[in-house]
């Protein structure tokens, strides 16, 4: 079956194209040394994790102990958890995770060092910590290289034996990365605490990875897929993007409107920077089109800088703004190669929220 | 279980909450005598349909045919589905729903109503149709009485004798609701085309839904949970909202910033209009504070305008903007009695997008 024939609306993932942005990926950072240990988030598909590492990836990343779950079921032995953990009901499921797989866990504070402590000791094995830098994105992280060497120090106390500090991490790679991380190194190696792992994230920006002194690591998820934003911040082309919606216009009330059947459920309702464009995704077959609003179920769009006009019960192809959150709306994704039909993959670890 | 001790985030539905919002919801349409017709895209829950047809509501509104046809499983025998079916991958799924209960469709163009007359055909069964019209919105609908009454014709050629003509319908209720309705029914009645129904929606402004003449039924869903848009719009009260999202503090990178495990997977990047309130949801035990920004598992806290300050593993409740969206994200809710828990119910409804 074509997948242009498929009921809409639906998410279809071109696997071509995810092979080779998987292989062009692994190998910017074989040539340049570096770790690569993919986010999952952006597709939460286990066998496009196992892919990842049989192409060379030292481990994946997740966001949640839940998520981390499922690629731990479907064999992915090593799992880097990038979220600061946190409080007593934590503790059982990141045990059971971590007599799963090889586990580290980044954080940016001791309440959440305890609570990893404590999973460590109820698994009965080790767990890994990187300290979580604020290199200038303004979310997780702690302020200062001082910081970060008290919790290296928490973490070797008698009483935290379970646990291992293995480096720095922080998201992305902010404009303090090179300077945080020498500083902090220096201290930490000073006081005896060797820094195996310096982790940068995201795709934006990846390709220059490589000129950060002391960056050991890189993990991208949206590179795997990329989308209307990553195009924008010019990583990637049209061509390397994998995922885009199939949708219908159902109805066309004026001559400058049209409606789409691609809502804020098949979408979501992220926007993308204005340097970047309009709207809630890019029409590719009609790029002069404008998404000016999303309900649920609807997408409103304004043809009015367009010279051709679909008509009512034509197919179109909508890049989606921000890929990772369309993979997290669906339950299956429709996987093509070739432009036929593959199979209906489950997101397995959608809405691993917890 | 208390639910304030549920491992986070987790949405939870108070159903005492729940109960009051439907009951005063019914008794205002009995009052008026309008027909109640609750839209169930708000909770997806096949019991909270059945519980309001058991108070009296006609039926219930459904926006797809996948999430009608969880609901006719379920036991609903009157179904308004308010979407414009386009196209032949939808006829069979149509016309098997409508084998199943009493169907009547909404819609704007030839396309549509060409494409439900093949599911009335394939399926042998009578489908209603509603012609919608656009009151303002600037979303579907025909934009003036005479396309109305060229679909109720259409409807009514040999051609299409599985179609029954049923009336008007429009989202929300815009100013023009009222004239085009008047202008609307003179045009059919004098072609000999009765209108038994005239269909508005939406919860805001649905208070003042007996002061339009002419109108005789009301679909609304939002009042079931209601959020922090339905009480910005002045609907309903802080209390009467039923639904809240139990998040965790797992960081305080600065003295002015909170980072909350809910994010974008949890609240949806839905908006308020900024006459509502700031930011991506309102914390209820900190009203100060502002959800600056979201991530897919972090929401980012500005504190600089509390006196008192959350510590990391406080949990905290959020209210959030648009709660439709809430529920679609979740596989699961937990549902509260007295801030007991009662059990953790299947969403199963979510991800229906066609």
């Amino acid at each position: 079956m074509r997948v242009d024939d498929l009921d809409t609306p639906v998410p279809i993932i071109d696997l071509d194209r995810v092979e080779h942005n998987m292989a062009k990926m692994q190998a910017y950072c074989d040539r340049h040394g570096l770790a690569l240990r993919p986010h999952i988030k952006i597709h939460k598909i286990p066998r496009f994790a196992l892919r990842q590492i049989e192409l060379g990836a030292v481990g994946i990343t997740c966001q949640k102990i839940t998520e981390a779950r499922v690629m731990a079921e479907a064999g992915c032995a090593d799992i880097l958890l990038t979220y600061p953990v946190v409080g007593a009901a934590k503790v059982e499921p990141l045990a059971e995770l971590a007599r799963m797989t090889r586990l580290t866990v980044s954080l940016d504070n001791a309440v959440s060092l305890d609570t990893v402590a404590a999973a460590a000791r109820a698994a009965g094995v080790e767990i890994g910590i990187l300290a979580e830098f604020d290199s200038g994105d303004g979310r997780c992280g702690v302020q200062t290289p001082d910081e970060a060497l008290e919790l290296a120090r928490r973490a070797a106390e008698a009483a935290n034996s379970g646990l291992t500090f293995r480096g720095l991490m922080t998201y992305p790679r902010g404009p303090r990365t090179v300077p945080f991380v020498a500083e902090a190194r220096g201290l930490l190696e000073r006081a005896g605490i060797p820094v195996q792992t310096v982790s940068v994230g995201g795709t934006p920006g990846c390709w220059e990875t490589h000129t950060l002194p002391g960056v050991t690591e890189l993990r991208v998820g949206t590179y795997v897929y990329h989308d209307r934003a990553t195009v924008g911040a010019g990583v990637a082309t049209l061509d390397e993007c994998a995922v885009h919606v199939l949708a219908t216009v159902v109805s066309r009330p004026t001559p400058d409107r049209a409606i789409l059947d691609s809502g804020s459920k098949t979408l979501s309702s992220d926007r993308v920077a204005p340097s970047v464009g309009d709207g809630f995704g890019l029409i590719l077959d009609y790029p002069d089109a404008v998404i000016t609003r999303l309900n649920e179920e609807h997408a409103v769009v304004d043809l009015s800088r367009c010279a051709a006009r679909p008509e009512i019960g034509e197919r179109v192809r909508v890049l989606p703004n921000h890929v990772c959150v369309v993979s997290n709306l669906h339950d299956r994704m429709a996987v093509a190669a070739g432009g036929e039909l593959v199979g209906h993959w489950p997101v397995a670890a959608r809405g691993c929220t917890r």
